[in-house]
């Protein structure tokens, strides 16, 4: 079954890729043109629902089945802080680095050098008869000293609970069996097999 | 596991009970105090996601797992009508007979004694980790001449593809098979299995 991903973000795309490896993952631009989808939920779960339904509109195929991830880091000692907007904390078009300083610099001012932290994913399917969102969480603590290089957007400075390695540093098979992403898309399947 | 309906239509009481017997399935009204929930959306899948979302946040209590169902006919030769109004269709508060009998004279008035339609049934389910909107249809004909007291709703005037009996004449342990509600429930109760 070909799984329709409602982002064009090439980290996303990878890790779903490699947690869906049964389905043909294919970006949504691969069929038709990029768009703007407006991100204009109030949280993760409305903001998922509308790049899936927006991607499923625009594809006008009723046998389509959109997938869409969205997802962010809430640092506690930020009061929640920069959740929905982890992708564009430091700005609109700020780059994964920018966005990770700002949660940086934001814990210096309050002379933290760390805060407990999770991350939130909402994965959405859309197809013609049905729609489901679900949440997958990781718990642990932001640090201010980024390490590693794997991953994506927060995950060198994140360390989850029961690791002292961010997520940055740890190896890609355990980031794929802690991640709130997976926990997540391990529900989802089990609504894509029923398709 | 305890399954809150977000309804207090004995009909569809009777018939999700019937239909998930694995579960423990409870009125809303008989947790909190029954209140109007405005069913604003446009489409079957808007309102019933309402409804879950409504009982949902009511009941406070994040354990809680809700079910709504909105559910209609749609007839060819009116337009589609009456839709998300099939409760409504002779006005706020009218009785299924009432409701029923608009159709009837509709078609009626367009000297036919019958056409196409089709039922359709939302299921929404809500926790606190995922909310899911699934959709069953039934396909058939209405006819201006009720028959039959089994069922509920517009059953006494609808044919299923098949059938020559309506719905209010075939036992319900047929409906129980063929119904919109019934399709939609069984891809629902995927889901429920993964709680």
């Amino acid at each position: 079954m070909k799984l329709v991903l409602a982002t064009s973000n090439s980290g996303k795309v990878r890790e779903i890729r490699e947690l869906c490896s049964e389905f043909e993952v294919v970006p949504y631009s691969q069929i038709v043109s990029a768009f703007e989808i407006e991100e204009s939920g109030t949280t993760f779960k409305e903001n998922a629902l509308l790049k899936a339904r927006a991607v499923f509109e625009a594809l006008g195929d009723e046998s389509a089945v959109v997938l869409a991830d969205d997802s962010g880091i809430s640092v506690d000692a930020l009061g929640g802080e920069p959740s929905i907007y982890s992708a564009r904390y430091a700005g609109v078009g700020a780059s994964d680095r920018d966005n990770l300083q700002k949660v940086v610099d934001e814990l210096k001012k309050l002379s933290l050098s760390g805060s407990k932290a999770h991350y939130t994913a909402a994965i959405a399917i859309v197809t013609r008869q049905m729609e489901y969102v679900v949440h997958g969480w990781m718990y642990g603590e932001v640090t201010t000293t980024p390490r590693g290089d794997g991953g994506f957007g927060y995950d060198p400075i994140f360390v989850p609970d029961g690791f002292s390695k961010t997520l940055g540093e740890l190896d890609s098979d355990t980031k794929r069996e802690i991640s709130h992403r997976s926990k997540a898309l391990k529900l989802a399947k089990v609504v894509l097999k029923t398709l």
